[in-house]
């Protein structure tokens, strides 16, 4: 065991002095410091350690098999325990643009399915020249990609749409939105192995969980860059998540990168199944539909400061958020902090990937007085997001889906942060 | 609660009886599937759900708050439970890039510190003008960088090197390599807060944990690309990896990326600290050593196939493994299945960040005759990997740090894969 010696660099005395002097004021007290009154605990996921006032005076934890989070950070996806319907991701409660794969939305229709691996079987058949079934370890040996692309459901933004009120949160507003590092194989790779025929124009997608959800998709979009996913963020998908194989459709809204795939049939018109006509078909105004609408717009979200966060005090504090597209990569994103008067372009942070989430910040000075934030992106195909008045123009008040107009928060003279702006 | 309808997919019906038949086969039988014996789970981290055979039949568990992992993947780092030592990824069940950061490799000197997020304060003094001491809601306010880097601890390869093994996995072999995405505060912002001397050449960063484990490292690296990092992959970090601040050193050796970090001191000389004199320093032939060997070299390791893993038939498979420098970018590997007889170059997969891992894959045809694996990773800088031979010329037989000669497998002709290989 380590201890610290006589070689520790200058300084460390003074430093320790203040340690003792705050562990006085801490549950322990200075004196018992040297008693060690601490719990060594190997740490399992339920366990709460005691938290030492001083860490440098006691030995840490051991370690464990898997890292758990400390007790004092605990996002969860919330609502839980749902058999259909949605559990939001804690946007607020992150940084970067990796969904932790715990945290990642999910949208269910019928429960999560448990799936045995060993029974996981695929079939690809339809109007192709050699019917396939696939089995985990027989995809396994195809060639493999890794990429970073998000995924949105269709309804992200309803309730903020159809319900705004001041406490909603980043996760309430926006958070049927999370982004994983993806591995799998492409499809054209399995299109190419059955032998797809030119006829073929759609393709059916069906999973194995107990809504048996479909949709059809367009060939083209499998011979793209459509892939049978089966990594994410470096692990094998968890069971929310499609385990053990899922259809990821870069930019394409959630619902169509079919969970828990057990069937691709190759067809020459779309199914017309119910989840692309009941379900997941826009109405619009004067009685008509939007159907078929996969391509996620360009949209962002501020992601602090937002409800509930409080600024302490004036003066420097960073605007940040979240800005993506399904039609490839963010070109930029513009910042108001007066309620759209003016626009500035925040910085966009790190690598800009098409279809995939970018972080962008604003250092904004707060005066004390009331501010409106908005922000407003811009995609590489020039798309913008438009304001809450030209949405509901083009789509109608009765619009389902794809809610990407410009949104933002109310701060207020105390520092408290509202959501409420629809600009 | 959805049920499959009439409107279900042409060739569903097919499918359905298959999966009957299959289901006949399980636990509970065709006939039970009507009568839903399956438990439906609010699943929790430790409950195992029970796997309906056919899970279209039944509807699936509910939301989670965390979406935990399925029951038959549970990878897990190895060993558990040290106070002073480390704990490797299990790189054999991974895929991608990123690396989840509750497997996230931890090596640990005097345990893992359990810092309250509200009492941790980072003291930057010496040699400035201004010292400081900050707090976490105060580093918050800086603007932030997303950054993708490895950190691999100084002695990863030891086990292979000392005293190789037939059934080394992968995990054993190199499993100190880790990866994610890091959310942070670039060190130069915090340098520019205090003021930093121009003849400070030199800062001391120490860690919060009982060991106090402490580095000395070069200005001109806080200045460049260093950072004081909260997030690693879209959440705080977790206290294994310095929960609530770690410095990250981009391509340094992981000791120097001080986890729980307390103190930065400005000094004009490195500080000799235990932590660099009597560890973290290479011993070399004829009684010399190397110090201050922060940069890692560039290596690569095969994860598939590699030991337990066993190949079930002759054919195609995919050789995927990891390779990564210190240095920049990886610019090539290359990998051979005649034990460096010939060599041809793999495809790189994804984007290719500077210290940043990226994933190799060469397609082989086996024979199903002995094989023997390894692969050979060159740097943008023109660094190759070394053969054995050429790295204990160079290093000296008792080297004890930077492992990163060419390293593989032996295939056998029953399919099964060994350690074994130093080329």
């Amino acid at each position: 065991m380590t201890r610290p010696s006589d070689n520790d660099p200058p300084g460390a005395a003074d430093l320790t002095r203040r340690a003792l002097l705050a562990g006085a004021a801490g549950v322990a007290g200075a004196a018992a410091l040297g008693a060690r009154p601490y719990r060594l605990l190997a740490q399992a996921d339920s366990a709460v350690p005691v938290i030492p006032p001083d860490p440098t005076a006691v030995p840490g934890v051991l370690t464990t098999a898997r890292g758990a989070r400390s007790p004092f950070v605990q996002p969860e996806r919330a609502p839980a325990g749902v058999l259909s319907g949605a559990s939001f991701a804690p946007l607020q409660n992150m940084s970067g643009t990796i969904t932790p794969s715990d945290l990642f939305f999910e949208r269910i229709h019928n429960g999560v399915a448990m799936v045995d691996p060993q029974k996981w079987k695929l079939l690809i058949h339809g109007m192709v020249d050699r019917p396939l079934v696939i089995d985990l370890e027989q995809l396994l040996r195809y060639p493999t990609v890794t990429r970073t692309y998000f995924v949105e459901c269709s309804g992200n933004g309803r309730s903020a749409y159809r319900a705004p009120k001041p406490d909603l949160t980043p996760q309430q507003v926006d958070g049927l939105l999370s982004n994983a590092e993806w591995t799998g194989v492409p499809l054209a790779t399995l299109f190419r192995e059955v032998g797809v025929r030119p006829k073929a124009t759609w393709f059916v997608a069906e999973g194995g969980d107990a809504a048996r959800l479909s949709r059809s998709i367009p060939v083209p979009k499998g011979l793209d860059d459509a892939l049978l996913v089966w990594g994410q963020n470096g692990e094998p998908l968890r069971p929310s998540n499609g385990y053990p194989v899922r259809l990821l459709l870069p930019g394409f809204e959630g619902n169509a990168c079919i969970k828990w795939l057990r069937r691709l049939e190759l067809v020459d018109q779309p199914n017309m199944s119910r989840d692309e006509t009941s379900k997941y078909t826009d109405p619009l105004p004067g009685g008509r539909a939007r159907q078929f609408s996969f391509q996620m717009d360009v949209k962002s979200v501020i992601t602090s400061p937002a409800y509930p966060k409080r600024l302490g005090d004036t003066g420097w504090w960073p605007v940040r958020g979240l800005a993506w597209s399904g039609r490839g990569r963010i070109a930029k994103v513009e910042v108001s902090t007066n309620g759209g008067a003016t626009w500035e372009p925040a910085r966009l942070e790190g690598n800009i990937l098409p279809m995939a989430p970018v972080r962008f910040e604003q250092m904004w000075k707060w005066d004390g007085k009331p501010a409106v934030l908005l922000s407003r992106a811009t995609d590489e195909s020039g798309a913008v997001q438009p304001t809450r008045t030209e949405f509901e123009r083009a789509r109608g008040i009765g619009t389902d889906y794809h809610f990407s107009y410009i949104r933002g928060w109310n701060v207020d003279r105390d520092g408290s942060v509202h959501y409420g702006v629809d600009a």
